[in-house]
């Protein structure tokens, strides 16, 4: 099908290749995910695991993220994913349905280099539409702060694709949340951090985000959950409750 | 109104009250909060935050509260509170209407001392119950582990008035936050802690939690979250994003 006017193209004319160096588009888009995004949300989740060397402890499936992710027809009231989505051609602006809560973000970015992903079929996006690779991801849902009586979000995970890391996409992922908890009147959007994770810690606190040096996350789970849950709770407690 | 059968006297018969100490029955139930709770809760907000020393940290209103508190008809899927309400006489069986995803949960502990509370006018049921008071609460709420691909609960707050410390009743209100998540086939219950309440730390532990010393919370609110949200984001991103 013919496009109505050409785009233009993609890289600076012929006669100038020797004078300017040579740009590459690359257009943006985040969405929300919905639950034919789960294959490629599970290929991701496996990607952190292992770049986290913890894949050892990663058993989520296609099939136990189906079941728990998405059934809700109301985004950010419970557990929430957007997806950031790259294509080296603009988008049509209509290509997918927006929800009423929530309008994708497009942004085109100027590479110097072409993007090299040698995982792109893997990772086409579930919109059908042709050229567009799912670059990455953010998981998030809300929380609660009773001393400012207002939800917050929570981000559980941020991810974008080894291809597309260190251009920007991270950050525009969590620009996304922060922007949509200001826009619901939220107070807070909190996530962790490793703390030998020290570039981290300075990208973080660059942003504004305080990094909290006395609070430790305290879990229960797997047979010490069960086990605590099977007891009756009656023996002492501490001095504060 | 007689009942039926006299229920058992609640001390030891006069002629052994040389022989054995007197005891003190203290029946408590654990429900599920709603609206009608707002100003107990609002209460027990503020004296946490005082006793936290975090008093001008807390700018909860009953009314901020009744705005984002219990608007959903489920419990469990927002944010949940269980109020643990204590009584020198036995609850009657049915005198609050029990929700479908809760049944209230009874114990009847036996104290050396009777309770004093002296401000127990302020915080007598919603229920309108005779002889009921609110003696604590938990705020919770539904998180999600990618790497379980399976919901949890995260504990915002646990707190027991003063009167009704060390007696058991926060950690009664932990184990039914275990049970829920048992009884709901969650993977984890989370919540923080001080790194120097070592007491705490303690505790956790003996119940068999994992106090994760490597993760810190970062969090971005007020002012900077303000000013994040409304930047680009395009600028670079850390190496793993």
């Amino acid at each position: 099908m013919a496009a109505a006017a050409p785009p233009p193209p993609p890289t600076a004319p012929a006669e100038l290749n020797m004078d300017l160096p040579t740009t590459h588009p690359l257009f943006t888009r985040i969405r929300l995910a919905t639950k034919p995004d789960v294959p490629a949300i599970h290929k991701m989740i496996h990607q952190m695991a292992v770049f986290e060397r913890l894949a050892d402890q990663c058993s989520a499936t296609e099939l136990s993220l189906s079941a728990t992710l998405f059934s809700k027809p109301t985004p950010f009231e419970s557990f929430t994913v957007f997806l950031i989505e790259a294509s080296t051609k603009p988008f049509p602006p209509s290509s997918i349905s927006s929800s009423p809560k929530f309008t994708p973000i497009h942004k085109t970015l100027t590479l110097d280099l072409p993007i090299s992903d040698p995982e792109s079929e893997n990772f086409k996006s579930s919109t059908m539409e042709d050229d567009v690779i799912v670059a990455g991801f953010v998981l998030f849902f809300p929380n609660y702060s009773t001393f400012l009586a207002k939800p917050g979000f929570y981000i559980e995970d941020l991810f974008v694709r080894e291809s597309y890391r260190r251009k920007g996409l991270g950050r525009m992922l969590l620009s996304a949340v922060a922007k949509q908890a200001v826009a619901m009147g939220y107070g807070r959007v909190e996530w962790v951090v490793l703390d030998w994770n020290l570039n981290a810690i300075r990208f973080y606190e660059e942003m504004g985000a305080d990094v909290m040096q006395e609070w430790r996350v305290c879990r229960l789970a797997g047979e010490a959950l069960q086990s605590y849950a099977a007891t009756s709770g009656t023996s002492d407690d501490l001095d504060c409750i």
